[in-house]
């Protein structure tokens, strides 16, 4: 048990504080053999990088990786893989002014109801900054799950501005700063999150995934059930407040037959005329896309003043002033693809090592 | 890590099928001294138990517990209880014709896929019959939880007929056969889900969750987050395909202001203007209501025939006979709730080791 | 986390008390599609089954255990295997004068010290009774690790008698009551243990373990060596105090030339010249033959009075009269053997998830 | 399940090469609001420096440990904790010649035999270089066992030199380069390790720990036992080949009287006429002190050559010429009482979880 680490075979640990000199993890369990240097991470950290638009923080961070071990010659080795990323925009100043105060929507009160006392740097180590390290585990997760395996995420909200999943175009989600499939729906987030973001205030979102090429046999029944695994996996971002797996909560509203997703065999394999169980039956993968979606709440820095309390108890008013995203579920796309990926490389190894296949 | 076991201090292993002679669980971790018979678990499985409703299977199941081991004199000893339930309405009969086809929506197919055999004795151990275990694991741990600690639920929504939130009482929920806390939603639901029976369907639900009285404290960051682990473990339910904490996929579009629960305080106490948090930030409990929904499915098991493949790959139509939960949200109602308690048990044990609070 | 489970892919957890209804185990992880019925385990209880020879304790338990879940038609389904055994022979009364005192060398009082309470009846949780359910699991492991690795034990010493390592006959090891491999030293035994019996008093042993077959690679750095998971597995077996891989305590008088172990090929495989290593390098199996040895204190039940105190802290003599075995190694033979098969199962899931082979 | 964690609530993952840029590890699950900063970890650390005599290595590492999170203003903050170690004196050219040949006695054929590669640069992930992040992450577990419990270790054997343990004086152990407890026996080993050093043979050694002051209720039933799990921890340190609790394996020979420890109560405590058992009764301390013993094999790097294979099966004879401890139990030495702190945190942790005490 830990409670920073997650996963069983494919296993990350994570440490590290948003103002300390460095953020970092462990991935242990990877298979030897397989090609690995930083530049297989590299590509995902930037994805996931602020300040590459208006839309994110302008918090200059470079988020360059260093592995420190676990690999020889290029290869990982089996041993622990050790990933390091310096913190190199620490404006601690940034943050005096709140370190006798709770934020609301933070976690500031629950750190300190739960241990006593806390980093107030930055948020420490609830900052969403810890997050890289997700991004980083995930693109190792990527080379365990192989070529045939693609795992992509998109953005499908912003405050109320849903797309229209009629024009998805997974072509289009690097060619907007929202990783958002829909071309049509680019000007209204646009337009919408600038108005936000001159007020002073903050959207949430909805994003989805999907992982294709996955292999049908992965999860466990009952406590390892892999939509399980994932749902914890996406829950426990920052942030998030809801997970939907397939048709998620529109499949309360079904009947049983709409629900169905039929059988049948084409060309001596098993495919389904649906998807409503996006992926995954009794907790096991079908062979089927796996799908899933999770909300973002807003970004809880906002400018306007809310009322709270300071650490000796007496009534304060906070309004957040530092660098913050205006919708942090913009990049969160990159956080949930990493989960994902990890989620299923773990799974990978532990359906290899009970059944042998 | 075992794919049968879940909680980590406060830790339940299950096993058994839903057609071997008994299923059965151990709980392992409860703290010694805790007054524990038959009599503080049985009232929590006869809530679960079938054949109480036309609404519900009529297969009977008495559902009786024993506790084998784990306790002396009527109080735990600190070492592991282990629950067994007597099967003793296992009609095989009732299953003979689906042994060679994959049922659509149930893990027939994936279990299959995945150990490459499976027992077809009604769902073997797939079938909902295992949430009996969950159940008197949950009453266990609404023990060590305390009387200071209330965990309820209720079901909010069938199929698209949804309560009104505007009516809720809690002292309803138990004169009802669906766990309504809604009155004026009964006859509404009773109507609905006659005619689905009627026809052969089936229909989906959401359940709402509650714990009031949960010390603050409670979680971990950043991979034991409580309400992660909440999300995991309702997720794991079989047929739940949608996991919200406080305000969930709603919170996408609230904006800043509105989505920050303000902190005031009162008497001395922390408290906040509102709960769209769910009572947990940055994954550690506030001290306010612990607040989760979860969507199920609608059964798979529907007389109208679907489209499906038998184990040798043929063609095949599936219409499901036997004797079925036309909603199988409602006795999804006390398996939540036991969910709910297990994990907020296996948090404040957690909490208390590294705390000592 | 579990402080009554071991194993990680091949995960055994048990529960149980020695005068309980039953004790029982739940093995999960277990590969699918093995042949196993409960006479594939019964031939290895009956060898720990006490009251065979005039050398153990005279309680007469069946021990006959019962699979409740786990299997479909003979084969193991790779859902968790549930294990039985009930108690036949609870003489209570024989332990009630010790429920207020606690027996010198038991773990009367520190369960007491830990919990608060203990069930004082045939030792509760404590008793060498709950090795069964280890010798069960082992015979589940057997099946797992395949007919082409053999797990043997043999008893080495009782008391200061140790055999002549010169005459070992493994076959010697099934026709006597002490699994002695050397029948001179059998007499020897037999006259000792007689005295150590009429006189009331016990005698420890030592117990060696050996599995052939072990494939390479089974192990892993840093804390799951192979070596050092199977010290903490025989280790805590009841009553053990020591344990040796390989050469042991007497590595620590060897030369670094004595004790390097050459290496050559023959034939096309790797082959060494000696075994000082017990199989086990840098926590890995080499592919020769695993050794172990660990030893048994004497029993602690004897005749003799022993100065201790009653619950309530007054001084108080302590004699047990009861049926206990004069030298518990004996019984710890197949324990052993069985814990040994357990960490090698577990092992070899655990390599074949990391790296596939 | 990880390979390279160890422990549960007080939980230990390491990462790391000889040769890599550095090694490091994260102590998870500390308490928070403990003092701690790199100068509570360096002093141990320094026990273990190579170099410091001329009976280690003269291999020149300033093992400097930086903590790179989970502290603030000088305070543990309940977050994970960062050690990380620059390796600064790493000669690859010294292992050049070793990288196509398995050093006998090494891991550097296992870890072939299990990953198909290996970092061959100073045995890479096998190197005893790890247990300076065992050493630092014990020095955390002493801050929560706090200062009421002493952990401590002494050397007591080099080859086949036993001290007199008529004359322990724990105030010896820091005044001489062997941790030795008995000044008589000083001079004895310097001559006896010169002779070996000149021979360029190597020897083993046996080390004693003992913590005192450590409260009664730590450790748990069945397999959860604090000395099994001691066992486990010891016996994964490099090199170690047996360990022994209280009497160890001499308690094979002891008869049933002489092994059981009188109980009384004194000043109102419960005291124990001796300590036989180690401080443990059925897996759980007793308040006496925990004594433990262990072998560490003798040095494999040796200038003698010894028989081997290439990686490409061809005959080879292998003498290692780098800098090399030629009694690697001495440096042991402080890596036992490091495992031992940190196996009596991990159980302080899970007692007070579990029981509340």
């Amino acid at each position: 048990m830990s409670h920073n680490s997650f996963g069983h075979l494919f296993r990350v640990t994570s440490w590290g504080e948003s103002h300390g000199p460095s953020i970092g993890g462990v991935v242990d369990g990877c298979p030897p053999g397989l090609p690995l240097t930083e530049a297989d991470i590299q590509p995902f950290l930037d994805r996931r990088r602020p300040g590459q638009s208006r839309f994110t923080t302008q918090r200059q961070e470079a988020d360059a990786v260093r592995i420190l071990s676990g690999t020889y010659e290029g290869l990982t080795t089996g041993t622990p893989i050790s990933l390091l990323i310096e913190n190199t925009d620490q404006r601690s100043r940034d943050y005096g002014a709140i370190a006798d105060r709770y934020r609301p929507g933070h976690a500031d009160v629950t750190y300190e109801l739960k241990y006593g006392l806390r980093d107030p740097r930055g948020g420490g180590r609830s900052s969403a900054r810890e997050t890289a390290i997700r991004v980083a585990a995930g693109a190792v997760a990527r080379l365990v799950l192989g070529a045939a395996v693609q795992v992509r995420g998109a953005l499908v909200q912003i405050g109320p501005h849903a797309i229209d999943l009629a024009r998805w175009d997974w072509g289009e989600v690097t060619r907007n700063p929202f990783f958002c499939p829909d071309p049509g729906t680019v000007p209204v987030w646009e337009e919408y999150l600038d108005r936000v973001r001159k007020n002073g205030s903050s959207a949430g979102a909805i994003i989805a995934l999907q992982a294709d090429g996955v292999p049908p046999g992965l999860g466990a029944p009952l406590y390892g059930k892999l939509d399980a695994d994932l749902a914890g996996a996406l829950m426990g971002i920052n942030a998030v407040k809801g997970v939907e797996i397939g048709a998620g909560f529109a499949a309360a509203s079904l009947s049983g037959e709409e629900n169905a997703d039929p059988m049948s065999m084409q060309d001596g394999h098993l495919v389904f005329g649906s998807n409503q169980a996006g992926g995954v039956l009794g907790g096991i993968s079908t062979g089927q896309p796996i799908t899933a979606r999770f909300a973002v709440k807003p970004t809880s820095s906002i400018l306007t003043p809310v009322a709270s309390v300071t650490r000796s108890g007496e009534a304060a008013s906070v309004a957040t002033k530092g660098r913050h995203d205006p919708c942090v579920g913009i990049r969160a796309v990159p956080v949930g693809e990493a989960m994902l990926a990890c989620v299923l490389a773990d799974h990978l190894l532990r359906h290899r090592g009970q059944t042998g296949r």
